[in-house]
């Protein structure tokens, strides 16, 4: 069984090619986009880092637990059944699962920091005006919802392959438009910062605030575009071991 | 002939159901959010619609033709492959084509109504400035190549089939990036204009520009999501006519 399961593998391996750099490449623009946010944050915008004793400071981890929650660790989160193709299913399972509640936990705390920084405030700052709170919001009742069924459908034992088969292709198809949602979103949140941050002096790329701004957000657009491109590219879906019971992807 | 061109498309009608109902959906939310933003600039932010003698009121063409062109105009012409599915590949391929040059000429108006506003202000604002203008001209770049790149490989007669294989996978991912890109630009645009628009009074979706403005958002978000839906779903995908030349769509 075991060579079978070697040799299913193996006759696709001419598919693979690019795939690991393409990988590599995606977590290189993953930690540079965390490093620029907090650089951004720390240095630039709010000049560092603190809890609620600073509320404008505590801002700071709002879009830095952002990016590294529902950007960063959720696009590697889906890439998991895509880089440890050869592994046990229900072990890339618990990995996908695990991966997605420590980025819900980055996110629950990003969204403790930036509703601290207005209600601290003084005066106290509106909450949830923007169109970027809006659709933030959806995002992360969306990725949420999307756990618990997730974890309902398919690492509880009581649910039935039909179901589990009928539920994958709204599964995938929400993960992917949730991703690309929260990146949206980041565009928007990065927009207003911007403008806030350099109202003194007008938003402009010519300043090294600027220039570093533009730059986080075409990382972002990239890294997500990449993770995007390589789940959905039917070169690179993973082949079922002959032995596993199989919910396929889509017809 | 006629008749098994017929029963291919007939066999696959029980996939077919909800389509023409997401499709009058996407319709309605299109022709809204050009509303919308007519609305926005005519009434609300700028005061009404002006050529270059009123440079603050040319900018009102700026959303209002990047809406109808890169947004509505682009997704339908996306769409004509699954609306008109049962009509032959030729009269698709000019539609398609055609709804993109139309696509174009409103990109590169309202790209002109942006430079107006800001070159003939005074003084002259800067252009290029924000990540909205670099990801925007990006995707205005990339729509143009991409028509470009499919009138010469699908249009034009002297390309074989295994080159148009070839290509086909990055123009439909290429087509569908720079849509959701597109979006993207537009809820960056929204943000930008809302912080500026409102800016005396302060940002808030209380007040009724700030509700317009972020339901504007989401409209064009859940726009963009349907045209993706109805051109991934596979069971939505146009199934060739047995007497013509096909183009497969992935693997």
């Amino acid at each position: 069984m075991h060579s079978l399961y070697l040799d299913s593998n193996m006759a696709s391996s001419a598919d693979m090619r690019y795939f690991n750099w393409v990988v590599l490449l995606v977590q290189l623009l993953g930690v540079v986009s965390v490093v620029i946010t907090a650089v951004w944050m720390g240095h630039f915008s709010q000049g560092g880092f603190a809890w609620t004793e600073d509320p404008a400071k505590e801002f700071s981890y709002h879009p830095l637990f952002m990016v590294i929650g529902l950007i960063f660790l959720y696009g590697d989160g889906i890439l998991a059944y895509r880089v440890f193709r050869n592994d046990r299913k229900f072990y890339i399972k618990i990995l996908h699962g695990g991966m997605h509640v420590a980025a819900l936990i980055f996110a629950s705390v990003g969204l403790k920091a930036v509703f601290d920084s207005h209600n601290l405030a003084d005066p106290p700052l509106a909450n949830l005006y923007s169109l970027h709170s809006w659709l933030g919001l959806l995002v992360v009742i969306g990725f949420g919802l999307q756990w618990v069924l997730g974890f309902a459908c398919f690492l509880l034992p009581w649910l039935g392959m039909s179901i589990r088969t009928m539920y994958m292709p709204y599964h995938t198809f929400w993960g992917v438009t949730l991703l690309i949602l929260a990146t949206a979103t980041a565009l928007m949140g990065i927009t207003e910062k911007a403008i806030f941050s350099m109202a003194k002096n007008g938003y402009t790329s010519h300043s090294r605030e600027g220039t570093l701004i533009n730059c986080l957000g075409l990382i972002l657009v990239i890294f997500t575009g990449l993770v995007v491109y390589l789940v959905t590219k039917p070169e690179y879906k993973r082949q079922p071991a002959p032995d596993e019971e199989h919910v396929p992807l889509d017809n």
